[in-house]
């Protein structure tokens, strides 16, 4: 499979990266940039999701309805979001329309309306929302956990709060837009049936005489983790939980991928048997890397009765930590083959090409190619795995849990806050 | 794009259907066959899912650990689980493993070992799940509503209950087994990087001497449906609703999918509009097209908070209505470059692929091509979808509701059953 990659900077600091891909008629692009809820004031939290809706609520020549009717028009699916450092604007669609799509983005990215009048709908959209977690514990309990371990403002959630939401204006909106969109933090992906030079004219046309401009800074504060019981009358025990590993742009980060993937991936993997399959102690278990620029974790989210919360958590926590007596190489054969499959499905999808791309771009300054990928697969040992998890053992753990009572939480987690008291019903 | 379908029956009647895509190294496959919830004898509801758990846990042999693993070293990702008709067994890999993979799944159909020691775990597991609805207030009432609605033994779900899976014996199990697994109800559909004829004989000397046996039968009982709130002292209240529609089968089939995309497809929809950016009322609102052979419905959920949950409901159910009023002809140009976009973007992935073939199947005897599809959407006038919207207007409407106050149904809905009492929390 011979890659066909490009890139291309923009004078004013714009990134496009591009992949051909043969034998499909789809194409899907990714615009990333600053203004993920990292990014939202203390006093405004959740403002980047309010921008995300009201982003698209008009551009250009066109007000809102006439966005949405000329964007299903061209068959787009798209959608926007808020992550916690990025602002996301994804779209799909056939590749013979990418054109007249990018030239709507221009207007988006470049001259969006932000209709006031449309402020107080778009608010009370994302209380709504907020809401809606009350309902819904497990997520919540993984919000709770990233409060508790990453620094600010790395832990803040799009969600935002309720006076966060309440306190945004026309006029704070308007000047978010402007602190965060500028051609230099953008990222554009685009993955499928595209034609290079006529792809990077148009976007030399829609976004080269978009002048520069200072990029907002992230000032990551200083922060001690900590556990937290959330107390609530809820039917399950929601048991979330991190410890530290190496981010992305680090020489060990495919060894923390493996090991991940020896505790999580797949049906064959420890934390699967042992916790799930063996002693049938909770129905959903998962395992995930975060990263960040320069912080990472592992996270891991397990939801189960009451009356097995207490061992669901000390099992799983010890098959963790167990990791650091040995890894078997016939348990890294099997990572390698579901890591290469893996591989090969995602080079398939002109979506997920264009989220990885624009990923790799905004973390690592380049886009990995699939050789690269492949060799870096081919050479995983035991022992690399085993020396990563040596140097980033299970431990401290932070510990969020969500129900009636709170666990005993073992001596390497760190201790829940103390001041925690049951909140009325 | 010319496409290469292929299909062969066995002797014993097993369906093999399969499409070739060229340039993608990645197939996937899905197997189809009786034993969803619908299945599950009254006295077991969710034997069916205990099944999909079980049947994978050693075949042939290989005992649970080993069949994890070869599957594992396959890079295989793949899921097992009961639909409300069918059973579900998935697998997606590189293309030249599947040779060995459909091998291994010859053993799970034809000789899983389905080991009596591991039932109480899979009991467990399956306990841990009904019980975690109870945190997920969504599901419950989409749940609720199907109860409400369909006709038994359709409306029965995959959760079952926590008697019927107790009930569960070992012995019981693989009478279920032996009842709902045969050739002849099975259908194999293959997509990705195949070469069709070492394919059908790979299947023909893995199913082809296994007998075919008589096949259980659905009895589709009388119902009534009828309303229903579930008091509960959650946050938000959600909203469940739905009202007949014709199955995949039927002539006005796509102009009832029209009519849906125009109430709810895509971010000019018609719902997505009034109800959820014009209002503020509700975060997350949906609308989909359930069908089964003979029955179907239109079901949508909105979850939003109490104080605007009624006026929720009047608006979404007035704008289902207000459809049989009359359709914009650029209305049907928009859902017509999104049908389109969607054809296309499915025909890209193995996975979907593989999904559609074997439900097309399952629901026609035989699969749609992309010509043919395609040919339909483009012959799709407001005239189709007006007829077919006044021949199945929104009415009468099912409504289940979840939350701390039922609400006041409008008259063309079935009213609450009568019997409701508030449950003590």
């Amino acid at each position: 499979m011979s890659q066909m990659l490009f890139q291309h900077t923009l004078a004013n600091g714009m990134v496009l990266i591009a992949e051909r891909m043969e034998h499909v008629r789809s194409a899907a692009f990714n615009f990333l940039l600053p203004g993920g809820s990292a990014y939202d004031p203390p006093e405004q939290r959740g403002i980047g999701s309010l921008l995300a809706e009201m982003i698209v609520r008009g551009a250009g020549s066109r007000n809102h309805r006439e966005l949405s009717t000329v964007l299903n028009s061209l068959g787009t699916d798209r959608s926007e979001s808020a992550g916690r450092i990025a602002l996301h604007l994804g779209c799909s669609m056939l590749a013979r329309h990418l054109p007249a799509v990018l030239e709507v983005y221009a207007d988006i990215l470049r001259r969006p309306h932000l209709p006031p009048e449309e402020l107080p709908a778009v608010q009370a959209l994302a209380l709504q929302d907020l809401d809606s977690l009350e309902d819904n514990p497990s997520s919540q309990v993984r919000i709770e956990l990233h409060h508790c371990h990453f620094p600010p403002p790395l832990n803040q959630d799009s969600y935002g709060t309720a006076e966060g939401i309440r306190a945004v204006t026309p006029e704070s909106l308007r000047n978010h837009y402007e602190r965060c969109v500028k051609p230099n933090g953008i990222i554009l992906a685009v993955a499928g049936d595209i034609q290079w030079e006529p792809l990077r004219d148009v976007v030399e046309r829609l976004f080269g005489d978009w002048p520069a401009g200072p990029l907002p800074e992230l000032a990551i504060g200083s922060h001690t983790p900590y556990s937290r019981h959330l107390f609530k009358d809820t039917h399950q025990t929601h048991i979330a939980f991190a410890y530290p590993s190496v981010p992305v742009n680090h020489p060990q980060y495919y060894a923390a991928r493996a090991a991940e993937a020896v505790l999580c991936g797949g049906m064959s993997s420890r934390l699967f048997t042992e916790v799930r399959e063996k002693r049938g102690l909770c129905y959903s278990i998962s395992l995930r890397h975060k990263t960040f620029r320069h912080v990472a974790a592992i996270v891991g989210y397990a939801g189960t009765g009451a009356d097995r919360a207490q061992q669901t958590l000390e099992v799983t926590l010890s098959e963790l930590r167990r990791l650091a007596e040995g890894v078997e190489a016939d348990e890294v054969d099997r990572i390698r083959a579901g890591l290469k499959s893996g591989l090969i499905m995602q080079q398939e999808s002109t979506k997920s090409r264009a989220g990885i791309m624009a990923s790799d771009w905004f973390f690592l300054g380049r886009v990995r190619t699939f050789d690269e990928m492949q060799q870096i697969i081919d050479q995983l040992t035991p022992e690399m795995i085993l020396e990563h998890v040596r140097a980033f053992p299970c431990e401290p753990v932070t510990v969020a849990t969500l129900g009636p009572h709170p666990l005993t939480l073992p001596p390497y987690c760190h201790p829940y806050q103390p001041n925690f008291v049951p909140k009325a019903p």
